[in-house]
This record gives structure tokens, C-alpha cells and sequence, in this order.
């Protein structure tokens, strides 16, 4: 992958330079890869590399208005963004129903999108198929539109997707357990230290809760041996009195050690966070406890709905735009989910504030999402806007702005884009296994069940 | 239902007068009650009356633009409406996502709203609960909402929706037996005839097909034995070889009858629609016959999906943005149609060109609406339209014009209105079954199951 390649304008000539483009007409996008930093995270596959790769999409209308968007930068990923950004010069912004045809037709030979690996070659994103991959790539464009066409409209982009029904959206705490810093002192430093056990556990909660104001907890799990996890669960429910907390060993249990944390947390968790992999699996732990099971593994893509919902395996499905194809994707998924009787939350993976303001839109337009969603976005501190979105009582106002309401700062974009031109390729694709053997050279992914 | 407070605007003075309200903001509601000619069709509970009621809506907003839309003119839609349209003024055009609640808000209290009756009660349209009625309601006014916002915007109305996924949309004739006059010479005459034996039902689609070029042929059954109504398909299928045909007996067959009549039918039927009431009994002939079966009746709202998609009762659902609650929910309605594997196809009741304009935008829409779309369009010779919709081929072309793309005729408006006004209250709410009575005193709704 070239990276100056990928960093040029995508632009046409149109067809009768006599004839105006109308002013919701695509005529650029430029698409920058960029490196972010991420700290040292732990889970089940390993630990979050030093940098992290995003793809950061710029969509210019004839009118001038410019959209952003923001999706995974993984090397496979960008391999389907350059003909997506080609294709779509000269459509309207407007046009988002064409996105899954255009995707399909202009990504469909490429050798990035096409084979299916298994859930755990795929690691943390679910079920990994081309299609998938193509609607990951592709919600980037959505909203990068949303967002030009908001601008252009003068409407936030919630209006664009029927209007808010919530003027804020509540955030859970992420809590991971960390290593105080990168192996070999890579990466960027920070101040949160190490968390390694449920007294480290809860005192990042605790930082979590007084600067932000969170309110819901989650623990990714996974990491340690189930009951050091139960442990640290329970810690933070006597600390944290009545807030809502959540666990999530990321599949990394057999059915058997599922039912039992499920038995020993089931008076405080507000959920239980894919336990163990595959619907077969959480179908059977769901048939024994009374405790909601959430998904954001078993149940990725719209294939996998009616297996699960029809089996009862899944009580609660963490949406997240990218994964689904985009925010209207998303509000479908939202549908399914009410019709079903099925709970919706919402997942988070490393990501800046542009996605993060259009989880907060989209989050905002679903009557029912009934929990705070995740965002990792508190680990992330480096950004690509001119101010970053501050959470406040652990929730973030809906904005009423033109489009997504971010503003792109160019100088912090080229400098992510620079760290990612001058990287010697081991970071562009995300790989926390490969960064793992940086403190452990035997390390290799886990098979599941891990307990 | 005072005919003169119904036909007046809706406004209210801004809050401050000396700031201008957003262009978008809505400023004024006109709900005009009508009554239209309607030809006597048969149906399994009686026959359509001389004139049905239907209420046309226009949403004006501060900037200028006027949206219109279309729903079911009966007395108890015309009671939610009014406090529907007090309690939209103020609000954006936008702002499609608050209608359920606000809908609920404001007419949760009404004794119109309230109580829900069985589906035989309830007649042709399904289910009739409270949530129904209002989606219903509803329904008109999200349409002259995103009328009026694609006529701000500059937008056709498919591009609200995400944009159009084809340039025409098919539709197919609707074969109703039929006199040839109401009884003692009521309503608007008309040339086409009789139909009430196979030959007729042949004349029938012929001239549909020569005068529209529709290709599918759909007939209203459930009005005679269930022998003639497999010889009038049976006749339909020798005269159009090759043809999708349907047949809809309106729920009226028992399981056996359903049974014996897909059997015959299988051959040459491309789905058989609502063969009989209620979702265990479509379940049941669904799991002993290979033919598609289609409803409009055991699946109108999404509380009945859930058990009527488990259970495989139904092949095909027969969207309606009238019972759904506008166009978004019908997408939305699409995507779990999608996801479950089961098809979709369009239902139409009595209907003018608003609404018809309406179909065909979310219809355009739809990616995987992979049959011809229901309507009575060709049967209503009134409309409230400066120009009416013209099929070619069996099919509508996409309008790409603001908002809709239609224009309201306010004489023809007016005529309709005076109309509605004059009636001594006989036809403000339609009844199939008074209809029949004034051909057969003796007439009674039939029961479920007929034969």
C-alpha cells in the first residue's frame, strides 16, 4: 500500500464541464491512513499495539461542502476504500442506499474481500466475511456523506436519520486492565499506571467516574483467570454501589465457566458480554441463567440474526455502525431488535472523535437504547478535531450543529498521517497477539475456550 | 366530527414573535376530510360503497414549502389527527422520529384510540389495536412531512429515504369481481362492467393490461365458492401464460380449503395471499405446502412478526406505509423482512395519488422488493391531484422532482370536501357490509372461516 497514493484527491472532470454539478454532487474524497496512539490494553488475544490504524475519509461536495467519516485503517481495509472513493465521485451525497451495490460491485474481486476466516483467526471484530469487511469499509463513506449533506442542509446529522429523540447520550466507563506503559517504552506515555488486579481495576474506575462523570461500568475481560475477573467485578459493585457493570471475557470461557460467573455475578451485572463463543454456545449458557447475555461477537452482521434471535442466545446486541454498514444500518438493526424483543447497547472499538460524534447521533435518534453505550475514547489521546467531545455526567450533548458538529484539524491529521507514512509497515494492520510478543515471544492466540 | 373545525388550519403565533422561525419549522396544518368515488368491488366482507372516506393532509412551514400527505378518512383516523396536527406546529419538519411518541401522547387518551378489536371485527385491514390507529394516522402526516422537507431541500422524497435503488416501480393489476353499478344507481358510473365468473375476470385483466401494461395480476377473492375462484385463476393463467398471478380470499378459507386450493393453484399462483385468518392456521397450511403465502392480514404491525416469522407462517408480507407508520418504518419493516428471509411485496387499500406517489418513493427504495406492488390506483377515477399518475408498462417512473412530486388540486380539493361535507354520515366510515345490505338486506358478515 502507497501511502502517498492513498493520501491523493480522488477527483473527476465532469462528463459537460458546461453543465454545473449540482451541489450535493461528489467531486473529491480524500483519504488519509493515519497511526493513533493506544494504550497498552490487555485481552484475551493480547494487548493494543503502541499506534492503532484509522482510516480518516473526507467527502467534497460541488456545493463545498466537506464531510468526514472514520473507519478501520487495517491494510485490507484501505484496499477497499480507494475504489469505493472512485466509484462514488460524481454521485450525490444523498445517495446512500447505492453504497452496498457500489461496494459489492467495485470491491467484490478484490483479494481483500473475498474468504471468510473463522472468529478467532478474526479475533475481536466477530464473524469476518467480505461482506462484512465491505460494510466496514463503507460506513465511513455513510457517514462522511451524512455529514457533507448535513452541512450543505444546514442539519445535524441526528435530523438526517429522522431527529433525535434524546438530547444526550450516556457512556459507559471502559475499564481494561493495562500495563502502566508499551513494552520496551514504545508508544506514547500516559498517567493511569498499571491495572492488573480488582484493587487496580476499581481505582480506574474510580478516575473514570470523577473526571468524566460515568456512571456504567464495563470490564473487558478475558485477560485473567476467571475468577481474578468474577473478583474484580465484585469489587467494583462494593465500591460502585447499584451502578450498572458489565464483563466481557471477549468468548474466552467454555459454557461451563459461563454459567458459573454467570451464577456468581447475576445480583450485579447489568449484563454478561459474550462469555463464550459462537450462538450454539451462548444459546445453551443463556438457557441456564436468568442473567442477559450481550453480543457483540456472536451477532456482527444481519446473517446472523436469525439464528440467535430465533435460539433466544442473545439478550441484548451491542450495535455498532461500522461493523453494520453505516448509522441507517444501524437504526435498522435498532428495528430488529425492538421487533424481537431483543435489547440494544452499543460497542466500541479504538476510535477518534469523529466516530465517536456519529455514535453519539445515531444513539441519539433509537428510542430504545436503554444502556450507556461503549467508547473507548477516554484511552485515546491523540485526536484529528480542532476539540475533542468532553463527556459531562458521563454523557455527551447531542449536537444540533451542521452535520456531525466536529471540525477536522488538518495540522494533527497530517502528523497521525506522517507517523503512519514512516511506519515500516508492523503497525498498519492491527495485530495485539504480534504486539504481545513484544513482552512474551512465546505468545499465541489463545484458543477458545481459554477457561 | 364537525366538518368546518376539520377543515381549518392548524397555527400558532411563535412563542417571540421577533424570532423568525427556522424555514423548516412547521407553521400551519390543513386536514381536509373527503369522499371519493369508489366502483361496487366485491370482497368477502361485502362490497365497497358508492364513496370512501379519506383524508388528505398539508403540512406548510415557515419557509414556504407545502408537503401533502394521505391516510384512511374514517371517522375515528379523523378524531386522532386533529390533536396529532395541534401538536406538530412549532416543530420541524425534520423531526420524524418524535411522531410515535408524540402520536401516543396526544392521543393516547382518545376513546377512538383506545380498545382493541378482533381481527373479523376489524375487517380487511388486519389487527385493529390502538398503536395501529395511530400509526395509521401518523403515517399521513410523516409523508407531508418529507413532502414538504424534499420540496425545501430540493429533494425528491426517495432521497430522504437514502436514495432510489431504481428508476420505475412495477405494479400489478388488481382483479376484483365486481357489479357493474352500486346498487340503485349510486355513486360515479363507470364502463367497465360486471365481473362475476371467470370470463369476466379474464375481460378484466385484459383491459388492465392493454390500458396499463401490467404484467402481474392479483384477484380479490373470498366473494364466491372457492371452486370458481380457482377456475377464474386457472382462467387467468391460460389467457396470460407465464404471468404471476395471486389470489386473496381475504382470510376467508379454512386450513383445508387453504390446503386443497394451493395445491390446485400451485402451478401457476406466485404467492397466495391471506388464504386464511389468523397466524396458527397460515402457519399450518404454510407447513404443508410449497407455495409462498403472502399476508396483509396476520402480519400488519411488528408485535405480530416475532411469532408469525418463528413459526414460518408467512413467505411474503405485504407492506403498507398506511398501517406501518409511514415510509421509514416500511424500510425498516423491509430490513427484517430481509434478514429473516421473507419477501416482500406491497398491499394497497382504496388509495389516491398522494399516497400512490408515497408507494412508489419508499418502493423505490427497497433493494430486495422483488414483486410487483399492489394498488387500486386504476379504480379510482377522482383524485385531488392537478395531474394523475400515469402507468406505462405496468410501472411508475421514479419521480425525481421535490418532495413527492405531485401537486394538489385544490377545486378538485374542495368538490371532494363538499362532498364528505353533504353526506348525512352514512359513508364517513367505510362499511363493506352496509354496502352488501343495501343489495341483500338479509347480509351479515361472514365468519371466518366461509368455506
Amino acid at each position: 500500500m502507497d501511502g502517498s497514493r492513498l493520501h491523493t484527491q480522488t477527483e473527476r472532470t465532469p462528463v459537460d464541464p458546461a453543465v454545473p454539478a449540482a451541489p450535493t454532487t461528489i467531486t473529491a474524497i480524500h483519504l488519509t491512513p493515519i497511526l493513533v496512539a493506544d494504550p497498552p490494553l490487555l485481552n484475551t488475544q493480547g494487548v493494543h499495539q503502541p499506534y492503532t490504524p484509522r482510516l480518516i475519509i473526507e467527502v467534497i461536495t460541488a456545493g463545498g461542502a466537506a464531510g468526514l467519516g472514520e473507519t478501520y485503517g487495517d491494510t485490507r481495509y484501505l484496499a477497499l476504500a480507494r475504489p469505493l472513493a472512485d466509484a462514488l465521485i460524481g454521485r450525490p451525497v444523498t445517495d446512500l442506499n447505492a453504497l452496498p451495490r457500489l461496494a459489492a460491485e467495485v470491491c467484490g474481486d478484490s483479494p481483500a474481500a473475498t474468504g471468510a476466516e473463522d472468529v478467532t483467526a478474526g479475533g475481536l471484530r466477530g464473524v469476518q466475511t467480505a461482506d462484512k469487511l465491505r460494510l466496514s469499509v463503507l460506513s465511513g463513506f455513510e457517514v462522511a456523506c451524512l455529514d457533507a449533506w448535513g452541512r450543505h442542509a444546514g442539519l445535524p446529522v441526528h435530523a438526517l436519520l429522522g431527529g433525535k429523540v434524546r438530547d444526550r447520550v450516556d457512556y459507559s466507563a471502559y475499564l481494561f486492565y493495562r500495563w502502566a506503559g508499551h513494552p520496551g517504552g514504545r508508544g506514547e506515555p500516559d498517567d493511569w499506571g498499571a491495572a492488573l488486579d480488582p484493587p487496580g481495576v476499581v481505582a480506574q474506575a474510580g478516575r473514570f467516574h470523577d473526571t468524566y462523570g460515568f456512571r456504567s461500568f464495563k470490564l473487558k475481560g478475558g485477560v485473567f483467570e476467571p475468577a481474578q475477573e468474577i473478583a474484580a467485578v465484585r469489587a467494583l459493585a462494593t465500591a460502585f454501589p447499584g451502578r450498572p457493570l458489565r464483563l466481557d471475557p471477549n468468548g474466552a470461557w467454555s459454557v461451563a465457566t459461563s454459567l458459573k460467573a454467570a451464577h456468581e455475578l447475576q445480583d450485579v451485572l447489568e449484563y454478561l458480554e459474550d462469555p463464550t463463543s459462537t450462538t450454539t454456545h451462548m444459546a445453551e449458557v443463556a438457557s441456564r441463567t436468568d442473567l442477559p447475555l450481550a453480543t457483540n461477537m456472536c451477532v456482527t452482521t444481519f446473517a446472523e440474526i436469525r439464528e440467535a434471535f430465533t435460539r433466544d442466545a442473545v439478550q441484548v446486541v451491542l450495535c455498532d455502525h461500522h461493523y453494520w454498514g453505516g448509522l441507517r444500518s444501524t437504526r435498522e438493526l435498532a428495528a430488529i431488535c425492538r421487533t424481537f424483543g431483543v435489547g440494544l447497547s452499543m460497542h466500541s472499538n479504538t476510535h477518534l472523535g469523529i466516530s465517536l460524534a456519529a455514535m453519539t447521533h445515531v444513539a441519539a435518534t433509537v428510542p430504545d437504547l436503554r444502556y450507556a453505550c461503549d467508547t473507548h475514547y477516554p484511552w485515546q489521546t491523540e485526536d484529528v478535531l480542532t476539540e475533542r467531545l468532553t463527556f459531562t455526567d458521563g454523557a455527551l450533548p447531542v449536537s444540533d450543529a451542521p452535520g456531525l458538529g466536529v471540525t477536522l484539524d488538518r495540522d494533527r491529521l497530517a502528523a497521525l498521517h506522517g507517523r503512519w507514512l514512516s511506519d515500516d509497515g508492523t503497525l498498519r494492520d492491527r495485530d495485539d497477539a504480534a504486539a504481545m510478543r513484544a513482552a512474551d515471544p512465546e505468545w499465541v492466540t489463545p484458543r477458545v475456550p481459554r477457561w
